[in-house]
């Protein structure tokens, strides 16, 4: 079985990722041993909604919001200013990846949830997924996932392929949803992570990142820490995902180009396209290739 | 099916790791969730031969004798300049984990290694595994694994566990024979690992140890970051095993006491054997509860 359902318009993008999971698991040229079938997606804007920010942004700007308004003394320094003040500068800063914004975040990050133990983090990311709902489609976001992904993970399945997540997003976080949103096994979910420390019986958070942020090459260097291969298969749809692309046998590009039913948007995702268009990569148009989006 | 093989002799051990596995199946009191069945093993010393030396710091070992033959300034230096001369009371300071060899051997793995891609580190591993063979059995490592360990792990996979390892020693090492003496895909197998980094296509090792150790309180913390949780099945043999044991819901401590098929030795063991009796770990004699070793 290696036809996508009908979650995915007849075209070149679906005859195309039929074509190579058909050929993986046949004898010849295209074939790819079982032990290599990894296939490996981004999450924001490839398994979900990133808009009008990435769901953990908006998970962590409202921890931090809620740490500044609980603590005078970090309400007046960055980030937690630019989060109360709800000032677009600092947000564009974080989504352009600058430096000072990012560090600043992370160090905030590493303030808010150092030594908490997985069960508190997680008790807060399932409140959060369960009670804070997007604006648009006015759903929690765990019912936004795009349903020809979730059709493609099974095909993928079916004929061999392990699915992984590989997110810039914190991997924790993702975790939580892995296996009620996309069935697949916690330890197949891939990210940007802190460090933890064990002692007597309990892992608490430690002040670091782990390895590194999981964007851009930090993708590839992250996924083979993990599967112990570079993927088959991988699926994404913005610049920071270009190097675990062009890591890939095969690659995919999403294009969110349906205003109607979900999202048009290219900020960050131009050079993509260009390495798409460059490289021969298959690329997905929501608006052409879907039929459902959710 | 949750009875062992024959290669495990009745007694207290195998009913113990019966019960456990059909409990864990089972309505009631002992159910485990189907996601949170992880199952976690050492390497040296619970899955194969450990003696006289762990396989990778025979392998090691060797590299480093060549890199000190190969080049004169590395020669008069630790730890090549001990290991060209056999001294005992290096490997000595190694196998208790001083700080200053451990340093020592660090840094020198990190040299050996460095920018080598994963295709060329491998090619050097499967060449060991093939052509070194051990003195006392006369046969490469890869035949060395405990039969009644591959038999459990295929009872615990049957019940719905997925199995893991996780040792002090190299990741990347063990990943090479996974698929092929355990039948368990590469990312699940968690070690000792350096950074690597990722461009124009290529992985290479970096100079770093990505989380530190895997040993002690390192052994849930990576077992937490590739697994997503702790186990509720865990195996060891040592002191360094410690932390995971107790980190596990139900534990096994395997005891080297069979001299004639195997080895008989208590080094580094010691207060591994007095955790697991005063924490009612299930405690396996080689001598009395396996029938078959290799």
């Amino acid at each position: 079985m290696t036809d996508l359902p009908s979650s995915w318009n007849d075209g070149a993008a679906k005859r195309s990722i039929e074509r190579f999971i058909s050929d993986a698991d046949q004898p010849g040229a295209a074939f790819i041993e079982p032990a290599d079938r990894i296939a490996v997606f981004d999450n924001d804007g490839t398994l979900w909604v990133e808009q009008p920010l990435p769901v953990q942004l908006d998970f962590i700007f409202r921890a931090l919001a809620k740490a500044g308004q609980d603590d005078p003394t970090l309400a007046g320094k960055e980030p937690y200013k630019a989060i109360l003040a709800r000032d677009s500068a600092f947000f564009a800063a974080v989504g352009q990846q600058q430096p000072g914004a990012i560090r600043a975040l992370e160090e905030a990050l590493a303030r808010t949830w150092l030594g908490s133990t997985p069960e508190e983090f997680e008790a807060q990311v399932a409140a959060y997924l369960r009670e804070v709902k997007s604006e648009r489609f006015g759903l929690p976001y765990p019912e936004l996932v795009y349903k020809p992904m979730l059709d493609l993970f099974h095909v993928l399945e079916a004929n061999g392929f392990r699915d992984f997540v590989c997110s810039g997003g914190g991997r924790d976080f993702m975790r939580v949803i892995a296996e009620s949103a996309w069935d697949i096994p916690r330890e197949h979910v891939i990210g940007t992570a802190p460090t933890y420390t064990y002692h007597d019986g309990v892992i608490r958070r430690g002040g670091e990142v782990l390895g590194g942020l999981a964007l851009g090459p930090g993708k590839p260097e992250h996924i083979f820490a993990y599967a112990g291969r570079l993927p088959a298969f991988a699926g994404g749809n913005a610049d920071v995902d270009i190097e675990m692309l062009e890591s890939a046998a095969f690659a995919m590009l999403i294009v969110h180009d349906d205003g109607e039913r979900e999202f048009a948007y290219t900020a960050a995702t131009e050079k993509s396209v260009a390495a798409a268009n460059d490289n021969g990569w298959t690329i997905v148009s929501m608006k052409n290739d879907w039929n459902t989006v959710f």
